[in-house]
């Protein structure tokens, strides 16, 4: 019997706690003169959230039997760098936004200098978790683990589809465009998230583009799933505004494809998502389960 | 004969030359819809300065007989994280400078958002150069240059010491207080600089102590050296607006001791800098001369 939603979501809850605890050991006290921005760190990353890349993370591990200890470690510092790239683009400077997750953000709990800093130091931060020898005893591999993070999160990779996504209206809104735009904001970590415990142990070419090509079709499904949710979703249970991409006249998925096409599309992305990963056994079984969770949820 | 500040000047024009074009092949071309991106960040880091931490890794490294294509490779990714450092530093949010070494800042030239993602790309990019094999043979080494950049540059060096400044005014303002402030604001990177070649060396315990307390005293004298500047320096040649921290409210070295001890002080340290040196051969002679220039420099 494959894994169900319910499945799912006891695991991803284990998830949440597991990261959750990785994340508290390794942000500072919020004692001394600095605490302010310690508080602010931690307001950030422990704020809730479906913590989607730790998950990513931990269960791809599991595919080549990774330690626990260490992939909580690598889930930690990349929900590191996601956090820090939602601080740095809700500032008033990018996209403005006052609510996240339900509570508000952190310049708004804070102030603005405060989430400038609070976003670089967990930047920094990742890289300093993903360098320290409890997470991999293989320097080659921590090595590995920063190159790639640092090309995925870095002008290459996110920042550069932030800076694509603040200039939409200087360019033509092509479904390619929108994809290339996709890959980088949000494609890029999400690749790393589930190539990073194929990295850990030091996984085949065969293995790695499974894992590769399982992320690239998760993270467009994601994102066309957002892009749905953006449309029809109810802003109380998502926890921030609704409509925005509209009103700030960025082409969106459902846009350009309409909501029945863009729908159909992700379903078949988080279809052809699940099929990269039929060479491994039923160990992959709840990585299928996301694919299937990313097209159906409602927040 | 002692190394003057004449050959001094010439081996800061030399490693200037050396880091601009290591960070002009580590930096992205600016081409492709990402181009105003990339051009900020070529505009933040190639824009002048006096390279002081890019040339304490040189001639650090020096002592040690350690290879000049890997000490560019730090010398730059140590300059990407002080560049970051001054555009975001600058934002309104924060400074609110308009001009930084004669030229408007990031944020004025480009925009806001461009500036917090340029700083974002660039403090990026230095792990990215810091894990690359070509930084260093032994990945152990390029595991202990990341790690260490890391806690340098976050929430417990660096960042930590801008958001003690940004609160100046909630704590009392003794030499103890920004004695400390500086340590994290900019002594942290300073020490790094000087420590790089030492760690790419695998230098032992005395020599990388040698390195370590040249590189406090000299901090501080720099630190103490710029407040002078600030109350007695000419704007124009200094490239940016004097009597900043006056204004500001901040206290001072200069505040808290007046202009003569402050003066003395900064001599002080700058002789017991050099002092640290005496287990170095005459190859040690530059760097000697490095802490005669910091306290007489006058821009």
């Amino acid at each position: 019997l494959p894994v169900g939603q319910e499945q799912l979501k006891e695991a991803m809850e284990t998830a949440v706690g597991d990261v959750e605890r990785a994340l508290d050991l390794v942000l500072p006290r919020p004692v001394g003169p600095e605490a302010p921005l310690f508080e602010a760190m931690r307001y950030a990353a422990l704020g809730g959230g479906k913590r989607l890349r730790p998950f990513l993370v931990i269960q791809c591990g599991r595919l080549f039997d990774v330690g626990s200890a260490p992939l909580h470690l690598v889930a930690a510092a990349i929900e590191c760098v996601h956090v820090y790239s939602l601080v740095h683009d809700d500032l008033p400077a990018m996209d403005d936004d006052d609510m996240r997750r339900g509570r508000p953000t952190v310049h708004k709990q804070f102030d603005e200098a405060t989430a400038i800093l609070t976003g670089d130091a967990l930047l920094t931060l990742a890289f300093q978790i993903l360098a320290r020898p409890d997470t991999h005893a293989d320097p080659f591999v921590r090595c590995d683990l920063v190159g790639r993070l640092a090309v995925a999160a870095g002008a290459r990779g996110m920042v550069g589809g932030q800076v694509l996504d603040l200039r939409a209206g200087t360019y033509e809104q092509t479904i390619e465009a929108i994809t290339r735009l996709q890959r980088l904001k949000t494609g890029a970590l999400f690749a790393f998230s589930c190539e990073a415990g194929g990295i850990m142990a030091k996984a085949g070419p065969k293995a790695m583009q499974a894992l590769t090509g399982y992320a690239h079709d998760l993270g467009l499904a994601f994102q066309i799933a957002d892009d749905l949710l953006d449309v029809e979703g109810d802003p109380e249970r998502m926890g921030k505004a609704a409509r925005k991409d509209e009103d700030a006249g960025k082409a969106t998925f459902v846009e350009l494809l309409g909501v029945d096409r863009a729908r159909s599309q992700a379903q078949h992305l988080a279809a052809q998502a699940a099929s990269h990963l039929d060479i491994f056994d039923d160990r992959a079984d709840l990585l299928r389960a996301v694919a299937e969770f990313v097209v159906t949820r409602d927040h």
